[in-house]
């Protein structure tokens, strides 16, 4: 399968899936073209400071979904968490700060302490985000569904014991993909689009 | 002009330009749909906490180098800046924190006490950094160069005070874009990509 739609068709039809077809997985050559355009993503100085936790046993996937939400949430059949346990392909994207402290520590870049003030934001975490977005637009470009979310900060001992991440990688969101079925778009979306003419400025704020 | 290129394409083609054509400025229907397509970047809660700073008038990109470079780096006449400075068109991406600890003040989100504690990561900052990749990839879709680079947190200051920026709002970096020119490949892909044996797990870290 080659898939072959054009950038922009990607840009207009991302949005995020929230219910996938149980009974269909995610071929491999298609979970390794998503992992391999994740790659590609820019990062300060080349760090690529990150790791990724790919889950398609159902046992594995159980488990994610077992130390990451509420027993009483399961128990309600969260229709969320119906629809997102569904995903036949989950991916934990971690970042790994040491990694991006460790490169500018280089005689290039010259920051021997490997002070964090030296940074502006957390570029560890946004080259990481870039490269689940990469994902994201992957899966539309293969006709797939995905969405990206957070694991909140209480689960994320759990998470890391119990696949055994190693200290130094923080889970910035998973991408969960899977083949779409019918799903209500997130209410959020009523919000409403902010427009050029409310964020862009143009020579002045 | 319709740009028409396949999404794969982009992503195989994306990499940091750092020379531009000073003689050719952007034309501003380019420029419209790069920062329309970064507007179409995902974000939690449909908060997009962003702003987008854009200068295009010699003078304002002037200004925009004088603060947010040394003097001395400016009189060496040194090569990044040299080859950055000719970019005709330039975006300063801001992350606005508030946006989304107010969203998730919500009554469906229930965070009323706007705890920077419930948030993992600071997805203002990540979703920000994906709409700049989104700039990033249409600047290749438009067969333009761009380059995504951050203001040192010593000249955000300045920054904020010459441009007018309000509080709440913090660079996470800049897009450069425009025609380019022929420049050296950072030294720094010389490290060579991360491949997937070496971020890539599968069922456990």
């Amino acid at each position: 399968m080659l898939a072959a739609m054009e950038f922009t068709e990607v840009v207009r039809r991302r949005r995020m899936v929230r219910a996938y077809d149980p009974t269909r997985p995610v071929p491999p050559e298609v979970r390794d073209r998503i992992l391999g355009n994740a790659l590609h993503a820019p990062s300060a100085g080349f760090s690529q400071g990150w790791g990724f936790l790919v889950l398609e046993a159902a046992g594995d996937r159980e488990l994610f979904w077992s130390v990451t939400t509420e027993a009483d949430e399961a128990e309600e059949a969260d229709s969320w968490l119906s629809g997102m346990s569904a995903a036949p392909l989950l991916i934990v994207c971690f970042s790994h700060k040491d990694a991006y402290l460790d490169r500018y520590a280089e005689p290039d870049k010259g920051w021997a302490d490997r002070a964090e003030s030296h940074w502006p934001v957390p570029y560890w975490d946004i080259d990481t985000g870039m490269a689940a977005l990469l994902m994201l637009q992957t899966a539309v470009d293969e006709e797939l569904g995905a969405c990206f979310f957070g694991v909140p900060p209480e689960h994320i001992p759990g998470l890391r014991t119990v696949f055994g991440v190693p200290d130094g990688f923080a889970p910035i969101g998973v991408v969960s993909i899977g083949y779409r079925m019918p799903d209500q778009k997130s209410p959020s979306l009523r919000r409403g689009r902010r427009g050029a003419d409310e964020v862009v400025h143009h020579g002045r704020w």
